[in-house]
C-alpha cells in the first residue's frame, strides 16, 4: 500500500536578499517526495519531466523508496521552468517567467502497479488533471490531500472546486482561502470550504505557522522562528510531505493524528528554508529531525491550571 | 504589595468595517487595569484626564479594586483623544486625529501609598515619562514591564532607549522590534533588543499570536481563530493587562510563569475585540475566562513521540 504524489518536476531560478541561483531543481512533487522519505519508502510519484532533466536526481529519489515509474520522459522536451524573486519579507515574491514545456501536455496515465495507491498528495496542478488522477484509481484513497493556488482560482474555478468536492484535506495559504470563500475571517472562510467538500482544511501561514480546521475542532501549529530564511521555495510543499509521510507512516486519519503531521510537516518546512531548493532537504538526519519536532514540543507547550 | 499602572485614560473615535463611535472611553491604562482587575484588586493608577472625563468610569474601576488616588484630573483641560480608521485586515489603521490635550502636561507624582509597587506596568506613552515613574519609587518592584511604539523610535530614540534599560521585559509588536533592532529575523532582532537590557522580550503579532523570547528560550502563543474581529482598540493594552494580572496574582516571575501570563493576556485581548472600546472587558465573568483559557489549551495541545 503507497503514497502516491502527483506534481511537478522543475527546474527554478531563485533570487532571494541572500543570493540567487541561476537553475536548480524544484518542482511540487520534488519537494514533496524528498521530505515524504524520510517517513516512508514506498513512495510512487507521477510527473513529467524533458530530457534535459538529470538522471542522477531521479536516481537519488529512487534511492530513498520513490518509485519512478509513473514519471513520464518527453526526451525531446524541456522541464518545466519557473524564475521568482522573493522580497524582503520573505512572504511575497515576483514570478519573473514561466515556462510549462512538458507540462503543457502532461496527462497522467497511473501505472497498474500504483492502483495499490492507500493514500494519495495531489501537489499543485491544473485542477482537472488532479481529478483525472483520482479518477483513474480504482479503488478510493484512505487519504485523499489536495495544495492548490491562487492562480487556478483566476483561470479555472469551476475544475477547481469540482477537484475540491473530491478530495478530504484541502491545503491552501490564508490569502488563498479568503479568495476561494470570499470570506476574511479564516474561521467563516473553513466553514464556507468545508461545505465545498474537504472535511478538513489546512490553512497555511507561512512565517505565521498554519492552522487545521474541522467541523468546530482548530489546531493552531507555529512556525519555528529562524535566524534566517534563506530561500522559501518549496516550504509549502515539504511541509505537505511531511504530513502525507507521517500519515503514511502511522496510516492514522485521525484529527489527532492529523495534528501531528502538521508538527512533522512544519519541522521538515522549516529545514527547506535553510538552503536554496531542496538541498537541504537530501541531506537530513532522523536525528536532526527529532531534534526539530522537540523544538516544536518546547515552543507551544505550556501548563495551566485553573 | 500592589500593581502600579501608568498610562493614559482617554477618549478615541473609532471605525472599523464594521461600524462606528465617534466617542467612546479609551487609554492605555484604562485598557490594562479593566484586564488586570480580574486577576487582583490591588491596582494603582497613574495618569491624567481632563475634567470631561465621566465620574462614572472613574467609578467603576475603583469598584474593581484600582485605586484613583494616582489619577490626576485637570477640571478645566480635555482628556487625550484619538481617532482611527481600522482596514479590512483589522492589522493595519490611519490614525485620524491626536489631540494630546492634558497629556501635554503630564509630569506624574507618584502618591506615597504607590511606594508598595510590586509589579509595574509602564503603558504606551512618553519613554521620560515612564523613566520618571521608575525613578520615582524607592525600591526596585519585582517586576517591570514595558509597553511602546514606533513613534517613540522615531522622536524620542535615546529617551527610549534609556528606559528601555531599566525594565525587565518589554512588549512591542513585530514590525516595532524591526524597527528598533534593524533585524528583519525576529530572532535577531529579539538578542539585539535583550542586549538592550530586558531579559525578556515579548513580541505581538495580533492575529498571528505573540512571542516570548529570553535568552534561548522561545516560547509562541497563538491568537485565537475568531469569526468576526469587531474592533482592535486595546488589544494590546488588554493583553498587557491579562499578563501583569496573572504575574500579579501568581507572584511568580519565572519563564515557566510567564508563558501562562501571555495565555491569559491573549484570551483577554481575544475578548477584547469583540465589541466597541473597552466594552466587553466589563462585563467579563470569571467561567467565561476559563472557558477562554481552554480554547487555548485545546487549540495548541498536541501529543507526539518519535
Amino acid at each position: 500500500m503507497s503514497l502516491v504524489v502527483i506534481g511537478s518536476m522543475a527546474f527554478d531560478a531563485l533570487e532571494t536578499p541572500f543570493g540567487k541561483v541561476d537553475r536548480i531543481i524544484g518542482g511540487s512533487a520534488t519537494y514533496v517526495a524528498w521530505s515524504a522519505s524520510y517517513f516512508t519508502n514506498n513512495i510512487k510519484q507521477v510527473s513529467i519531466v524533458g530530457g534535459d532533466f538529470p538522471q542522477e536526481e531521479m536516481d537519488a529519489l529512487t534511492n530513498r523508496g520513490v518509485s519512478m515509474e509513473g514519471v513520464e520522459v518527453v526526451k525531446d522536451g524541456k522541464s518545466f521552468f519557473w524564475s521568482g524573486r522573493y522580497h524582503m519579507d520573505m512572504n511575497t515574491r515576483d514570478t519573473l517567467v514561466t515556462e510549462l514545456n512538458v507540462l503543457e501536455q502532461f496527462d497522467p496515465k497511473l501505472p497498474e502497479s500504483f492502483q495499490d495507491c492507500e493514500f494519495l498528495m495531489l501537489g499543485n496542478l491544473v485542477p482537472a488533471i488532479q481529478a483525472n488522477v483520482i479518477n483513474q484509481l480504482k479503488n478510493r484513497p484512505k487519504l485523499i490531500v489536495m495544495d492548490t493556488m491562487n492562480f487556478w482560482m483566476e483561470v479555472a474555478l469551476e475544475d477547481l472546486k469540482k477537484t475540491i468536492g473530491m478530495v478530504d484535506v484541502l491545503m491552501v495559504n490564508d490569502s488563498e482561502a479568503r479568495q476561494l470563500s470570499g470570506e476574511y475571517s479564516l474561521v467563516k472562510a473553513a466553514a464556507k470550504i468545508q461545505a465545498m467538500g474537504p472535511k478538513y482544511l489546512i490553512i497555511k501561514k507561512g512565517e505565521h505557522g498554519a492552522l487545521l480546521f474541522h467541523g468546530k475542532q482548530v489546531f493552531f501549529a507555529p512556525a519555528l522562528p529562524l535566524e534566517d530564511v534563506f530561500d522559501p521555495t518549496g516550504a509549502g510543499d515539504t511541509f505537505a510531505g511531511g504530513f502525507m509521510g507521517h500519515i503514511a507512516k502511522t496510516k492514522d486519519v485521525s484529527f489527532e493524528n492529523m495534528k501531528r503531521a502538521i508538527i512533522v510537516g512544519s519541522a521538515m518546512a522549516s529545514f527547506c528554508v535553510e538552503k536554496f531548493g531542496p538541498n537541504r532537504l537530501k541531506e537530513l538526519t532522523k536525528e536532526e529531525i527529532s531534534g526539530r519536532i522537540n523544538e516544536f514540543v518546547d515552543l507551544v507547550q505550556f501548563d495551566i491550571s485553573l
